[in-house]
């Protein structure tokens, strides 16, 4: 099976959904869309995003590909009922943000059945089919999780298709995907709400504080305005990867506490997290 | 004295005091710029960033406004030596980050001098006079905090200035602004700078980490690449208040932690955090 020739699925067409039919449907291939909602449904027709749209997960047993682009606990109740009524040999992958939990419920696919995790490291804090763009994967990585119910070509496949939308794969195993997104996305998610309830708390008695938040508040708050739906899911089913990225930071958090007082010991410190800063974004 | 006539004296030509230059300069007023650094006085008088660019203060006599664009710590040596080089009646205003210190040693010049306490709340991750900007100030609200040397025509022509460059003066006491900037600038930076340092302890175990960290990593330690000599100059005069915002911040950290179990208490708290961002940036 080529790319170019498969049919494409895409169940929720949400942000990630929406955005990943953009982006295939630039190249020609035939694509069909499923989503619950009967208005995104009908939105997702009349702005051309799919080919065909329906709310009738059914329609899965034509296509070559189903991708799963719902939040993480509904993927995870999706993927039986999905593998199902899907043709044998065809390629279930899905677009969660943590693994974990949904590489277990693949590995329990019967024998013949195929799929491969999929999380390409993109999204903006607005969600939704409004939000789409075929743009979206350009330049970002696409973990792929090989599960027990992986073949060789199914790697290539699913391949194929992050390298068709833009983006660059990257293999890695279900553990070290949860442990490291815990510290890049999920840790820094629960700094920027926990940032914006403290500035509530402190506006409360002394309302320049919201009068002078700026660039760098807006900034560093960004990701508070991610949809909770979806951060729900994803704090609920990486619990253990998020504690211990909790500890780490609160370590590093303790010790800058403790060199307030100590101008040299402070001033290591900063530019130690300067260094780094500039490393990951040079 | 108006504005539009005055001779104004900046002392630190960085960002800031570069940026105000050039905000300035497009109004046509007559600027003198001071440096300690020999390059930068050549570079600003190269990029006409200035009219007159040296690094000898005494210089500031001929003056009308003296803003001082240094970090805080020095602004603090500086404002005693050069209220005492001033003429007398001219304004002395500064563009530190922290105000409690800086008003205190405004508050014990000699009776006749005129000095307002200012901070711009603009800023970028890269500083120096290279990345001086006139533009920097537009929209920006402009803090003002009066002290016992302060006038009511010192403030309107520290008020004017703020206008001029396209900010928008806020006025407010030390210890308010202190505690609201703790709360919206220093703590966000002491969150980037701790995000950076626990992905490099993560990823020294799981290179994945830095792989993964895509723009929501990005823009949640955008900050921690500040200017470290600003940044310890401002964490030094601003401990009382860093400490509590410190706390506030650990109370709602601990709160979601608590709740990582919890669907309902976790879902509801999500929510309450994406509101308060929408509310501060809608």
């Amino acid at each position: 099976m080529q790319l170019d020739n498969a049919r494409v699925a895409i169940v929720g067409l949400g942000l990630m959904g929406g955005s990943l039919a953009l982006a295939l449907r630039g190249k020609r291939r035939s694509i069909i869309g499923f989503d619950r909602s009967p208005e995104i449904v009908e939105q997702a027709l009349q702005r051309q995003v799919v080919d065909v749209a329906t709310p009738d997960l059914a329609g899965v047993a034509n296509a070559d590909i189903v991708v799963l682009a719902t939040p993480v606990r509904t993927i995870i109740e999706l993927i039986p009922r999905v593998a199902a009524l899907m043709r044998p040999g065809a390629l279930l992958l899905d677009l969660g943000s943590t693994k974990g939990q949904i590489v277990e419920v693949m590995n329990r696919l019967p024998e013949g059945c195929v799929a491969v995790g999929g999380h390409p490291m993109c999204g903006k804090e607005t969600s939704g089919l409004d939000n789409a763009d075929a743009g979206l994967f350009q330049g970002a990585r696409f973990a792929l999780v090989p599960t027990e119910r992986s073949t060789g070509e199914a790697l290539s496949l699913a391949t194929e298709l992050a390298y068709a939308v833009g983006a660059c794969p990257l293999v890695l195993d279900a553990y070290e995907h949860d442990q490291a997104v815990a510290v890049v996305s999920h840790l820094p998610y629960l700094l920027a709400a926990s940032l914006a309830l403290t500035e509530q708390e402190e506006s409360a008695g002394n309302p320049a504080a919201g009068l002078l938040a700026a660039s760098g508040f807006r900034d560093t708050t960004r990701l508070a305005g991610s949809g909770t739906e979806m951060m729900l899911d994803i704090l609920l089913t990486n619990r253990e990867a998020v504690e211990q990225a909790l500890d780490i930071f609160e370590g590093k958090l303790a010790q800058v506490r403790g060199l307030l007082a100590d101008k040299t010991g402070l001033q290591g410190w900063l530019q130690a997290a300067q260094v780094r800063r500039m490393e990951i974004f040079s």
